[in-house]
């Protein structure tokens, strides 16, 4: 399978914001979310053995423990989201979630944007346009245009950018009561970072959501990766951009790597899943799982992790502008909290995407021991999204590192 | 989500083969595959502890420990089975051997048992016919009668049964091809354990064998339920039955209750997979899934588990033909190592299925403090199952009790 960087990186060891290889080289974490609140964190391995070795079974049994995390999980969402259904992948999460949609609905017809992705079973493959799937798409499935605040839709930014948005949304509702199938719900990141995480205001999916409602659709949040306080303003991604949506997945970062997701939903919306498909998840919020999920939370709310990325995060993002006064490669600094990056250009005015300069950066970045990725409709974003307990000495070496490694790259 | 037994059990500790739950009842586990080599092994919990204190992250890194484990896993394999993909629930895994088959066949369609179960995503959900998938079955997946051999195909039990369901499969892959999604798979349980374990012979699959790769198809064997040394002869249900498959799919007893699963192939079936599909599982095969599903393959093997499967599981075998001499609804005894239960009738004339009965008995059982289920084509075959440490002593309080369930149970 394929790994990342052009010379993998060998790990053997991890603890908080740092990494070691193979051969003791230590290296600064600026790009896993699945370690959300530092790699090894104590509490985490702590409640994760704790409970491996008082009991640890399948899920048709009653326990304590998935219903105190469905509780605190829950209390960190407004209404109406007050239950959760527990499994072990966004991906399965997501699976879920498409047919928690068609419960509601009655419909089969899905919108996603041609630049995401959310996962890898087969239904939801079909949501990738970056990674068609052998054999077409199905015609339940279409696509709209990502958002790039970079260069709107329509040539606005802000509100004409996100009612040009919307209207692309109109239209490929109408594509699916055209082929049959219905329209039964957008699913969307609300912080799009497959796509770049562009810059985009409060309220800006309102006129989508006006929209969907219209049709009869409903919205899949998925927060695989802007979840758990990471965008630094809210807990939420949904939250920070103004959305309400009616079904919201997680993934990756809930228990700091140990396999566990989620679909969190209005207590009706799972009743109507639960009254149409059966389903059941052998190790889905299974004891071990639920206090590692625990262990995660109570560690992003009694460390303070949240208001910390959103005060790093903004360190960061000064240090990146100040960068971008010296690198004219630096078209658009962007951002929140602590999921930020750079997108790179061969010249501001064409904006012309600096794809291969951003690949040699990041491999770059590696060599001087500093991970990081990258991604976007042009796959020209510096990725940046650290664990959580990132600080300010490690942003200044994120920055002085990259300084240094733009400095040493040629742009073309 | 429903649980077992009319009274649940609220459990909050495990060890070996008992559970206890929260008023401190000790049950004799009869039932769970999931902690494989006993509840809260302690070498497996020690591995998850180690290694979740020491590194565990996404899978776009290099790892010793996922390359060891899948060279231990495939070596308990005969030819031409040499390497693994790794993922989170034997769902995934069946999610991702269909598409290993489509790679493969270039064709779409999947042969499945009327009374199987294989998982839950969007597309293995669509192989239940105990669970039909709302909006109906895709036109490429059709069904075939799930063996009985209590009650064979054609009447005749052996190779007659074989060759008449071999007939069944003929019959389905033609309807396959003329709806014009072509033959893709047959997927089974080589070891058929929702169909109720039939008695089945080696070589019982042949005939099947023979009409699959005439036309050109591929056999997934999902071995969730019987491998790991389970059926006591053989480490491996296809093993067992003699049958070579193409893919096999592996789950819940992987890593003693930790999410791991996997999809065993040739090294080029999986880059067929791999150049057709991109696919990658952020928890699949990661540091701590890895060192927890070695810890538990090693168990199995250091501990003497699959020849303890067999003695034991023979043991119970003749302890439940015992009772059947004195309980007329016994109608029929089966099983292999430490997978077994008996088929209760109302009648052994007419084997009138005992639906309701063996659901009582299961819940009286509960009471009594052994846990055990109930499945198969009619739901009246009683599931035992335990973790593998089961030893005679077990055995003896199991029958015990079930003698005296089934005397205060009335029949009908």
């Amino acid at each position: 399978m394929s790994a990342f960087y052009t010379d993998p990186v060998h790990l053997v060891r991890g603890q908080g914001v740092w990494l070691w290889d193979a051969d003791g080289r230590q290296y600064l974490d600026c790009y896993n979310n699945v370690p959300h609140v530092g790699h090894c964190h104590p509490r985490v391995v702590e409640a994760i053995c704790r409970q491996a070795g008082t009991l640890n079974t399948h899920t048709r049994y009653l326990h304590e423990g998935i219903l105190d995390y469905v509780e605190a999980l829950t209390a960190t969402f407004d209404a109406p989201f007050d239950t959760a259904l527990l499994c072990c992948t966004g991906s399965e999460a997501n699976d879920v979630a498409l047919r928690m949609a068609q419960a509601l609905t009655g419909k089969t017809g899905v919108i996603a944007t041609d630049h995401t992705y959310h996962g890898n079973t087969t239904a939801v493959h079909q949501l990738s346009q970056t990674n068609p799937p052998p054999g077409g798409y199905w015609d339940s499935v279409v696509f709209v245009p990502a958002p790039d605040s970079y260069r709107p839709l329509g040539g606005e930014p802000g509100m004409a950018h996100a009612h040009a948005f919307a209207a692309e949304v109109a239209k490929q509702i109408a594509v699916l009561e055209d082929r049959g199938c219905g329209f039964s719900s957008l699913i969307l990141d609300p912080f799009f970072a497959n796509e770049g995480f562009p810059t985009l205001p409060h309220g800006w999916l309102d006129p989508v959501v006006a929209v969907v409602r219209k049709a009869g659709g409903v919205i899949i949040a998925d927060e695989v990766q802007p979840g758990f306080g990471r965008v630094g303003s809210h807990f939420w991604g949904h939250q920070k951009i103004g959305l309400t949506p009616d079904i919201v997945t997680l993934g990756k970062p809930m228990a700091n790597g140990h396999p566990v997701a989620a679909v969190v939903a209005p207590a009706q919306t799972m009743q109507a899943f639960r009254s149409r498909f059966r389903y059941f998840n052998t190790f889905g919020g299974n004891p071990v799982s639920a206090a590692a999920a625990m262990a995660t939370l109570r560690v992003v709310q009694d460390e303070g992790l949240q208001a910390n990325a959103a005060e790093v995060g903004a360190y960061a993002l000064s240090g990146l502008r100040e960068l971008a006064t010296r690198h004219p490669a630096i078209g658009d600094v962007r951002g929140s909290g602590l999921f930020f990056g750079a997108e790179m250009v061969l010249d501001r005015g064409t904006k012309a995407p600096a794809t291969a300069y951003v690949k040699a950066l990041a491999n770059g970045m590696r060599q001087r021991g500093v991970l990081l990725n990258f991604l976007g409709i042009h796959y020209n974003v510096l990725k940046i999204r650290p664990p959580m307990p990132f600080a300010r000495a490690h942003v200044d070496q994120l920055i002085d590192t990259l300084d240094a490694v733009m400095t040493a790259t040629p742009l073309a």
